[in-house]
């Protein structure tokens, strides 16, 4: 049987997850994938996790080189995460030719083109599934079941931590700080939200996924990016009302060669297939020009299903041998991205209780090019009253005018909120 | 470039979109997968179907024999379906070292044991991720997605006709027979509708997935099978009733080494991801002992849907090289096979509308240890009543007796439907 030698970098949830599955489904692997993973080496800053998991001290290693230096180490699966040292340990690999398995999303979207580049000088390779979308194969999907398609669309709940707030906010009517807070209580926010809730992480998954679904590098930069902690209960409301559930998107689309990335809140239709993804579960959303719809569902994080990806990983590049995969073809240049992008949007405001308002706003948004696709007008309170518009599709930048122009009207108070639909 | 010569068998509706996608994204294929595929020979009864496609008639052939001989195939796709011809013509192929992609379910299913001792005598491919479930990556998800799993379960609708008719009736209230013949008026069900109504499409469908999934063989004569036919509106609305949305499932389970696979009616809850797919959609949830819930949605048919995963396979197949799966380990015993299957219950019966009925047909049960869930008694009409039970989880073996012994109290009219919920 085939003998594959593994180091572990990182024994946290994530790399503990790894080393349980890799334990307690050994025999499994064995049977089924022909192919006896025995983990050789693992780098943890000190004893305590790999005490906790009965792991033997003399594979516990606090220095890189012990595994880079050990010829019967083939793969090294990386969950520490973060970029440094993460990055430089991960380089020193494939540039020693080890094929590398990494959870690290961070990493992979901010440091693309140094990876792929040692991967390539160590004719190593660089698998990346436990980086986005926890246990679901979308990684493997894109690369290894969409090849017929252009990907012409990609929306995802990639993002567990504001799946669930906003899920909490919608079932429960709980107010953002307060389910921030649940969330953190729980174990499924930080301490320090900021990656998730800011969408950060979102980001970087997208910027991984669409770089994989158009087949040319889709920089970081390049993906516009707004959290969800100015979300409030009320919208959400006012979005069930009109049929439709607030979620945290990741978004790619290519449009006749012009790409957009970005990440917002945004409403989705009730019968979208997304629509019904709550709590901490992550789905992503294909758009294939010869496939159609296709959607992915499952745990997003966790333990074991990221472990389940990073396994999935290490069997994978085990038995690929010595075919590697050429992620990309260079990167989009500026002039490949979409100047500015469509949508429809839903705009909250509050407007002075006189007469003739809703005309003379209806007027600026005619004028403006914004055709209005639903008004719903809120009972008076305190002497303002909401309105809540929705629009057919129309541009970012003609939506911008529109409302500073809105904003100009004696009779408009404020603009309190304006979410893209989906 | 690397160059893969491809032969198409059959030029029907799957087989046509396989040509078009071939050549409209030949283009994609080459720069996105470093692959140029040539579509060599085609084979079809007549110049019909390949004149309409505007096929060089040089490429036309009537005879098998011309694409086994000539060495510039590599690959041989199959879409002529059913078991004759296609079987000895992909047996050919296969022990001729040319690797064969199918969408042949009935053909996968039927004669799996011949076509992997072909495969392994040729030394060839043997791909059929077109066979379930169109275009979603279902097969690629078992082979390289879930390798760090024991899957524990599975449950699809992988059949698009009976979910069109089922979403028919459920969402209009349209009874069975007229569904059916709006489905067949629409083309999404054949003239004769025993393959998908029966169940018998489902049921290759699950035998081939759980065989993957359970790295055993699962034949097909160990898949229970019922189809949709006695289905009516009435059920279905009182399973509205109780939150619950009817599916035809295909199911497998492996119960600690006890293997189940069953093709049947089923209510699932609302909140089951399942519960939402509709009309000619499909999608496969699956449950692994690592990844937890795993969900993949998409078109189960129709020649795009399903020509893209034959161009995947076709793709994986010129780029995989040498390396070939190995999809069993032998075939499962008898003693494997769970001899009893546990689940809950739905019965509908019709009842003489006397006092102290639904007291007499609860005893009965209770001393059948089957224990009640919840009772819906309807409105007495016609001087008997409908009165609708849910049971918590039993055996099948048990359920019959119950109901054996139900049926001889008096007062009991008849059972009119009983459906599992899962």
């Amino acid at each position: 049987m085939k003998k594959t030698g593994v180091a572990l970098l990182g024994l946290g949830t994530v790399g503990g997850g790894t080393y349980r599955i890799l334990q307690q489904n050994r025999e499994l692997i064995k049977k089924a994938h022909g192919l006896d993973i025995e983990v050789i080496k693992i780098l943890d800053r000190d004893y305590n996790k790999s005490d906790a998991l009965n792991v033997d001290r003399a594979k516990v290693t606090f220095d890189i080189d012990d595994i880079i230096s050990d010829p019967s180490i083939g793969i090294v699966a990386e969950a520490i995460g973060g970029i440094n040292p993460a990055k430089s340990f991960l380089i020193k690999a494939l540039e020693a030719g080890k094929s590398v398995v990494t959870a690290n999303k961070e990493l992979c979207a901010k440091c693309w083109d140094e990876l792929n580049a040692a991967a390539k000088k160590g004719k190593a390779g660089f698998y990346f599934e436990a980086s986005c979308v926890g246990g679901v194969p979308i990684i493997r999907t894109l690369m290894d079941g969409m090849q017929a398609n252009n990907i012409l669309e990609m929306k995802g709940i990639v993002n567990g931590t504001t799946n669930y707030i906003l899920s909490a906010m919608t079932q429960c009517g709980t107010e953002y700080s307060d389910a921030l807070k649940e969330a953190q209580k729980l174990g499924y926010a930080e301490a320090n939200p900021t990656a998730d809730v800011d969408g950060f992480d979102a980001s970087y998954k997208i910027s991984i996924l669409s770089t994989l679904a158009f087949h040319k590098h889709v920089p970081l930069e390049k993906v516009y990016r707004e959290g969800i902690s100015s979300i409030s209960v009320e919208d959400i409301n006012y979005g069930k009302e009109l049929g439709m559930t607030l979620k945290l998107l990741a978004i790619a689309k290519n449009n006749g060669g012009k790409i957009e990335a970005r990440v917002h809140p945004a409403f989705v239709d009730n019968a979208h297939p997304l629509a019904t993804v709550s709590g901490s579960f992550n789905a992503v959303h294909l758009l294939g020009d010869m496939v159609g719809d296709i959607m992915l569902y499952g745990r997003g994080a966790g333990d074991l299903p990221t472990g389940s990806a990073i396994v999935s990983d290490i069997v994978y590049a085990a038995n690929k041998g010595g075919a590697k995969y050429n992620y990309n073809n260079g990167t989009f240049k500026d002039s490949d991205f979409a100047g500015d992008f469509t949508c429809k949007y839903y705009i909250r405001m509050n407007v002075s209780d006189k007469s003739g308002t809703l005309g003379k706003i209806a007027t600026v948004f005619g004028k403006n090019k914004v055709s209005l696709q639903s008004v719903l007008q809120k009972d008076v309170k305190d002497g303002f009253a909401p309105i809540v518009f929705t629009t057919h599709e129309t541009g970012e930048k003609n939506m911008q005018k529109a409302l500073a122009a809105v904003k100009e009207l004696d009779s408009v108070i404020d603009v309190a909120a304006v979410i893209r639909i989906e």
